[in-house]
């Protein structure tokens, strides 16, 4: 809708080379340079000149080559213009110093273009996070001397008052305000550890604010109150603006993503206004303590920062094209999510992209990369780690800790299919039901419940992302949190942690923990698919998490009891602790979110670049394949597909393996007893056309040799057919309804009446053909491989029918006894 | 040769569904069943049942659905196949337990096969580093006591005596043989650094156990002369082990891997003689000091290991299947080669696959970790760290110095591309005179000259990793070599290093550095493509090593003398070391690597798993692009290509554009004025087309209505009519010349005379068919696609001609200006 106006709407189509004039002059009177193109007669250059095999630059018929809304695009067809193009600026290249220049942009547009995606996704990725840091802080209170700090720069600024520094530049970390104070030292002298408390002076909670005291029930109640207010304000304020300006803005917006990039066209999803709203809406319902996450939505941001390829013709103009830069996008979007740009490759690579020639692989690699340096250099959350979530363990695993794992990563499995289940039936619920229609109702009532029973437990109450690296982190000397509440003496930071028994404090997390599960999966049900954007990575890996951290401790206090047992007696017999739980709750957190995804190597490799553990390789693997193979048993679909699914788009998937024996003839229409509408080469007349246009509804017709023998011709585009009639109406004279459309060369001869109408240059003479008999496995592999819109169906050269995407998705559906007519688009 | 017993040479095709045997059983005579199976007569049961779309289990005729050697394999009937067997055991499942098992066992047979392909991979390369360290050694002397121990080796037993036990486990590294005597501090107290001189009693060089002092020209020229022997005495025995029992297992393998999974037919290249031969041989030519390196042939090793798939008949019995395994495979032997699981996937990926589903990706992954998981446990270095060139510098690089990294990827693109051009250039020269007779003497003629040249000079005369090691390496307390000789005193191991003039230690180890950059560079044009296994990542690394070295130095060197420049002025004037000239080398090795084999992510990748380096991304990625570039501007290809198009193997590289304006027209067999060869449906006789056979040399012949009207009905394979052919002369009573041969299902009436053979059979009635209009980029990336072996050219439904891929790659050679007929093989 928005985008479209600057990437498409222009019809200044590419200037055809010279000796392709001939055949772009549009109607049957002008056409000077009438040759025959059987293939007998023809010589080679004669014969490209005048058809590049039915792709043709016509740059007379306005609208010509562009998609409608909704539609699926023809990859063959725009990589063979982009080609052409290419060809022409080549050729062009020789003329003049302007025209070398331009090839030379033209060259480097590519990578120019990812580069400024990269640079925009890193700082847009920065802001974000900077905005949602400070407005989370602003539900439990404010930096009264400086109202745009968050509680850590707060805090900082009040510890340090000879660097002051800090105030002026707020988005400066620790150490580079040190730096800039310039003292270098105090950087690394002073630890992170001294802020974990958080109560710092300067700092004013909003109880403080209003005169209360800090503690106490009466700054309780105040505290609780502010919370909910402010949790209800960022949502409505979120909820509205998506509403009111850009709807596409809502959700994680990967299915749409996926199914874009598959070759399907949602104008407007990528446009500016999705982009702003989609940016400002995030922050605000991250902040208002929804159980959400921001790294989905990130990669549809990235996307639409993507969309700024509408600056590059080369691929602002060519729908196919132009995915390329959406692919390098969608890595940079998760690159700057999880500050891993191998990841997001991989993650481009593996979940998203459909077509990832090896060109594209460096191109997002290096966008990627230039996306995570970007928001390094901002380091919106001042930490010198360049990954989220660091942690390091002092004892590797054992090997009989395998077993766990995969325990885990069926219990991942487990989770993941019941949250997938009950969400996609809400979502289904809310679909067809009134509810749909009060989209910020909903959210409202949602927040309201989300906050009320999120406050009195501290680990629902803190963020996601600091509930998620608490649950990671080991217990060392400066975790004073209720799960570190062991019954041992710290002398030294460095020694070996001492073997001991869990303290009260540590059932008491268990059980806030186990409360704080039930919580999340049920309102991330009930969250995700709301009309604010929201993601579900964080939602998953937390629920993982704290799976995790409970067998974790569980494992931990069984080989402190029983040291003796065969398992544990190898290693766990020195007197020093030998289980980890911090590494069950990253196992845990991996295993949900692989299944609720189905990703597989790259959640390994996202999840290695997240915590810095490279050693924990086998274990993160072992979970994720095991949450997978479970996810999969229990329900078919990961949560993207489902979603796809339930919206109708049409996504074929190139990871489902067509596993029935139906041939082409099966799937193919029009069915037995129905005639196939087709036009004829040189005997219909514009009227017989208009009539048959206006009986039937297909995209394109076959044109065939005649009605009795029916041998294939061309194809020919609905939209293109009235494009070209309107257009030779108008511009030439003597064309009506009784004119004969014409699409050969050879002239037939002229009798009485009124002038013939050519239209051979929007036949496509190369369509792509099966016979029959082709196996549908076939055909499935040749609509996915070569991103085919519609195959033609013959047996012995004669013509029998079409088969199209839609088809083959429904039959797809059909034969999974799913509903066909779910498929909606075409 | 040897694996095609196994795995192919077996003729138990898979037992064929109930509802199919009427049309397995062969003859006309038998025919119980015959069906009508034009469309519009037919539903859609016995249409499936009786020609699943021309892909038939053919049971009965011996041989059928196999390949010759030296052929293309055929992707969609191969695939096609698997799907049918895989129904086949769905659909037994319910039957007994047995095939329940079976069902089982048949769905993990990947992942098992995997499992066992990663750790043989693993424990193969634990041996051949393990035999490669010690023979290197045994050039220079020998463990008296224990002369199965290599140098170092021999250096432990002899410094701890007290803990002997090294000696009888002398695979165990220095950790774990003091876990074994029980005393665990020992290993953590004692530094690595303490064995860096090497000068332990217990080992004894050659002059010593000749009774000569350790020092003085008598020894020089003894260890000269054994150095010299014993290179001889290996590079001997590897040439003529490899010339006598496995021809193919020299050189790297790569070109001919990459070949093999593009899906061509080589026997024997991945068979148990190869694997033997290959192994043995690389241990035997890397310690002759010839400049190879032993990862390339790795790959080659890992996938003569994937052959073990022959266990699995779901991969062992088709081929397009068994390419799943083998591209697992080459990623596990990068990742053994390298130390880096992840980058073998890549490298599977980007460099040697063609067909990679998404399932291969995370079996790829699976594999490739377990290799290294293995290979980690035998430990085979004796170092803790994972990786094999493991470099920690004190200071992060700074922005400037992308500069010098961009300079060195443009040089590092210009020796890329004089390596490449000079080896070519010797490789033809070598395949088309009588030099490519006399395999062992070139081989013992490089030796000679490269030992010669290689012992004055220490750098050339260690082991080539040890020298990478040293370069990357940055100049510390520990480090004694001359390029470390730097006007400095150090006083503590951790402080900062201090800014420094070099010594004349420096400029000595430049030129000798200088040196080995010529004779390396020389030595490797001449060594690479050999008749031993040679790989050239470990030279290309050393060259690049060398030159960034250099450069790093003397960058070093230019911030010392002008620290108020500009450029330095920022970052240098503390009087602390800000350049670090390893970094450098590291960058240039990665410059050359990837100008060589123009691996792109892959490359940069793995040379961060190899140091461990992962601040180090964007200069690695600067270096590698500007050389990939520079290398594409001077010569179009690299290596691997180069050498896959010297030997003329049909090779369709997916990563080329096809940017040429021909039409299917341009490029089919036959040309203008000849005939098609075609067989007609049901007017030939057995003598007709044994006569079309013997005239003819195609592989395949359309099937057409009549020779009036050439409609195409099928295709059908010159390999199968003849099995079929022999099959029913052996089979059926009166078969003789005069029989019509029937592709049809109706029957023609009976006449009198012999009865008629019924080929349906063997009739693929679903060719792929294109029109003549087509653009040859569609063909191309048809082809590619969907892996064809040729395709049917029809003008509106008739049959015009067939493009087979040696057209298509004759094309392409031709209209970039090479020899077309350098094409060998289809």
């Amino acid at each position: 809708m928005k985008f479209s106006n600057g990437a498409r709407g222009g019809t200044h189509a590419y200037p055809v080379e010279d000796d392709m004039i001939d055949i772009t002059t549009a109607s049957g009177q002008t056409d000077r340079n009438v040759k025959n193109h059987h293939h007998e007669e023809d010589d080679n250059s004669t014969h490209y000149s005048s058809t590049f095999g039915g792709i043709h630059e016509t740059a007379d018929i306005p609208g010509i080559g562009q998609y409608e809304d909704f539609h699926t695009i023809d990859w063959q067809r725009d990589i063979a213009r982009d080609r052409m193009r290419h060809r022409y600026i080549i050729k062009k290249k020789q003329d003049s110093v302007w025209s070398l220049i331009q090839g030379a942009h033209d060259a480097w547009s590519g990578w120019l273009c990812v580069l400024l995606v990269g640079l925009c996704t890193g700082v847009v990725a920065g802001v974000i996070d900077i905005g949602a840091s400070w407005m989370t802080d602003l539900k439990f209170g404010i930096c009264p001397q400086a109202f745009w700090l968050n509680k850590e720069q707060c805090c900082w600024s009040s510890e340090e008052t000879t660097f002051d520094t800090g105030k002026q530049a707020f988005w400066l970390n620790k150490e580079q305000c040190c730096k800039f104070g310039d003292k270098e030292q105090c950087c690394w002298s002073s630890e992170e550890t001294t802020f974990d408390t958080g109560n710092c002076s300067q700092w004013r909670t909003w109880s403080e604010v209003l005169g209360q005291s800090r503690t106490g029930a009466g700054a309780y109640v105040i505290s609780y109150l502010f919370y909910i207010m402010c949790a209800l304000l960022f949502a409505a304020l979120s909820a509205s603006l998506v509403r009111m300006f850009a709807p596409y803005a809502c959700g994680s917006g990967i299915p749409e993503i996926k199914t874009i990039l598959s070759g399907f066209i949602i104008r407007g999803y990528l446009g500016k206004w999705t982009l702003i709203i989609k940016s400002v809406g995030l922050i605000l319902s991250v902040s208002a303590g929804l159980s959400l996450g921001k790294e989905g939505p990130m990669v549809h941001i990235a996307c639409c920062i993507g969309n700024i390829s509408y600056l590059f013709p080369k691929y602002g103009r060519n729908e196919a094209k132009k995915r390329e830069i959406l692919s390098a996008a969608a890595a940079a979007g998760v690159s700057v999510a999880f500050g891993a740009p191998i990841g997001g490759v991989l993650f481009s690579l593996e979940e998203v992209s459909y077509y990832f020639p090896l060109k594209t692989l460096w191109r997002s690699f290096f966008c990627a990369l230039i996306a995570a340096f970007i928001l390094r250099y901002i380091n919106p959350f001042g930490n010198e780690h360049s990954v989220l979530f660091y942690v390091e363990y002092n004892k590797p695993w054992i090997f009989f800790e395998l077993i766990p794992f995969i325990g885990l990563g069926i219990i991942g499995g487990v989770i993941a299919t019941i949250f997938i289940k009950a969400n996609l039936k809400w979502c289904r619920y809310r679909k067809y039901s009134k509810l749909g229609q009060y989209p910020v109702t909903e959210v409202l009532l949602v927040t309201v419940i989300t906050a009320l029973i999120a406050y009195p437990n501290p680990y629902t109450r803190m963020n996601t992302s600091e509930l998620i690296y608490l649950l990671f982190s080991q217990c060392g000397i400066s975790n004073a949190d209720d799960l570190c509440d062991y019954n041992r003496n710290f002398t030294d930071a460095n020694s070996a942690i001492e073997w001991a028994p869990a303290g009260p404090g540590v059932y008491r997390a268990i059980w806030l923990l186990i409360l704080a599960l039930i919580l999340k999966l049920i309102m991330t049900i009930f969250t995700f698919g709301m009309k604010v954007p929201c993601g579900l990575f964080i939602p998953s890996l937390c629920l993982g998490a704290i799976a995790g951290r409970i067998v974790g401790i569980a494992m931990e206090q069984l080989a402190y009891n029983y040291p003796k047992n065969w398992l544990f007696s190898g290693e766990c017999s020195t007197g020093y602790d030998c289980i980890t739980p911090g590494l069950y709750a990253m196992v845990g957190a991996a295993a949900v979110l692989g299944g609720v995804t189905r990703m597989t190597v790259s959640l390994v490799v996202i999840m290695f670049e997240l915590t810095g553990g490279v050693r924990y390789i086998v274990p993160l693997m072992a979970a994720a394949m095991a949450s997978k193979w479970v996810g999969d048993a229990l329900g078919r679909q990961g949560i993207y597909d489902a979603h796809i699914a339930l919206n109708g788009y049409p996504f074929l998937d190139s990871k489902d393996e067509f596993a029935h024996t139906s041939l082409a003839a099966d799937v193919m229409q029009p069915k037995r007893n129905e005639s196939l509408a087709v036009i004829t080469q040189d005997s219909m007349t514009v009227d017989d056309i208009e009539a048959l246009l206006k009986e039937t509804e297909h995209k394109g017709y076959p044109v065939v040799v005649s009605h009795e023998s029916q041998y294939l011709v061309g194809f020919v585009l609905r939209r293109e057919i009235n494009l070209a009639i309107a257009n030779a109406r108008r511009t030439v004279d003597g064309i009506c309804g009784q004119s004969l459309v014409i699409f050969t060369n050879s002239n037939p001869p002229q009798t009485l009446g009124p002038p013939h109408l050519k239209l051979k240059k929007i036949l496509d003479m190369a369509p792509i053909t099966i016979t029959d008999q082709t196996p549908m496995e076939t055909v499935v592999d040749m609509f996915r491989k070569l991103g085919l819109r519609q195959t033609l169906v013959t047996h012995n050269g004669r013509l029998l029918g079409v088969i199209t995407k839609k088809d083959v998705l429904r039959h797809v559906k059909q034969l999974d006894n799913e509903d066909p007519n779910s498929v909606l688009f075409n």
